[in-house]
């Protein structure tokens, strides 16, 4: 009998070349087959609800495979975290019907971004985060700035509010994303000076109902340019519409500042599994 | 003429046999000295505020070195940088008298210890935390769990409030500790749940005048035996005094979840390089 089964996924994605299964690299959909297959004794299609880009971290990504086994999830959970390599976990495991599509059940996204503010690498945060050197824009200063002192944040936050609700996003979207649907609805846009008990560090958490390809990246951007005085929230404003264009918008932050910290379902969330 | 510098160094310890150079393996104290060396065109030693074990981090190490090259603080800086590799890296660099000892000068440290209590295994903080799974002390329990919810914090920090002051802290030093003198002060022990902003992990921020070999994370594992319920405060009042005994403490907290992260120096702390 063919089962379902739902995951709840979290990796670090320093060393994967993105989500999507590409022959002769390393991905985590393909890292998640090999670990079903293995278990399973069949191939299988690991189907997840959105891809995220070479070096972007998950800690709440979903999947959902079919297998012919009879495992319970929770066998599925221990045997799982068994094979897989330390870069990648199941944090949670529950049953689905077969052929369960996570991307279609999702409601929205909620990724987060982490900007660091200091003139030297910082070992600890160099795969974690975006380090933007404060003297980029504050020519005088080159000691290590809050971040609240680096960026305008309340500038930041006027601009967030503008890019809220459901506008044609097209201007933020890669060059080479050729989607012809390019309206989309934006939630939430959070602003976090001192995001994880760390002064350097300010988070942007983004909620949305669908993302096209690097456009968190791009929203963070373009907020920075407007922390950084360049860009004013009038400009963000004009970016939105069927006139807007990429190239008036901010630059793509790079890929290892971005989590995808959960994907929120219509059916109930993957859960906590019980022990047998 | 001969120069002193100091350096405020950071580094991610997972890839180091912790800080004091030895032959054959690879030390922050032996890269530092490596980068120093292709600088100055002469060897150097790099004498720090305290060694940290294989696997500890550091955001806030001390070292100091002569040269006889002349070149500034802010050179050293932005040269250091440029040789050493990504996993440690100069913060701050400053002049001071040559034989300079951060060692001697050092009022007191601090040194973070994180916890994070999750069933399964977390990829992005494999390196960065002591993960204990929560159904070790609740049995019926395997879902992740806030750490407030997993431990007792209440009874931890009644155990931590009589730890602080000036005692005999010979049970929490490694067995192969042979020190006379196992008299410390220690001014703060926070404990800090959901730090980072992530209700699964708990910090412990520990700061005193000096410590002995795994004291820290021998302090952890005893707080966290009150935190599961398994001592109470006054028996970890019976484990300080020339009595105690290092069997009758906790266990070593693994070394991935310790961070120091700040030494108070007795002149200026390393103070921000200003750019020529």
């Amino acid at each position: 009998m063919t089962t379902g089964i739902r995951l709840l996924v979290a990796y670090d994605g320093t060393d994967f070349h993105g989500w999507a299964r590409q022959p002769g690299t390393r991905t985590v959909q393909g890292v998640l087959e090999s670990a079903v297959a293995c278990m399973a004794g069949h191939e299988a299609v690991v189907r997840g609800a959105g891809r995220t880009d070479r070096g972007v971290h998950a800690l709440g990504q979903v999947a959902a495979f079919d297998s012919e086994r009879s495992i319970p999830p929770h066998g599925w959970l221990r045997g799982l975290n068994q094979t897989l390599p330390d870069d990648v976990s199941v944090r949670q495991a529950d049953a689905c019907e077969p052929g369960y599509q996570p991307r279609f059940d999702a409601i929205d996204k909620t990724y987060r971004y982490v900007v660091l503010t200091d003139a030297e690498r910082c070992p600890l945060l160099r795969h974690r985060a975006w380090r933007l050197p404060p003297r980029l824009w504050h020519p005088s200063r080159t000691a290590a700035l809050t971040a609240a002192d680096a960026l305008d944040v309340a500038a930041m936050r006027g601009a967030a509010a503008r890019l809220l609700g459901t506008h044609d996003f097209r201007a933020f979207r890669a060059a080479d994303d050729e989607r012809e649907q390019t309206t989309r609805t934006l939630h939430g846009l959070e602003i976090s000076p001192g995001w994880a008990d760390d002064p350097r560090q300010i988070a942007f958490t983004v909620r949305g109902s669908a993302f096209m390809k690097n456009m968190v990246r791009i929203l963070v951007g373009t907020l920075i340019e407007v922390g950084r005085g360049r860009f004013d929230a009038d400009r963000v404003s004009a970016l939105l519409g069927p006139q807007g264009r990429r190239e008036d918008a901010g630059p793509t932050a790079p890929p290892e500042g971005l989590t995808l910290v959960e994907v929120r379902l219509g059916r109930n969330a993957v859960h906590a599994v019980e022990d047998p």
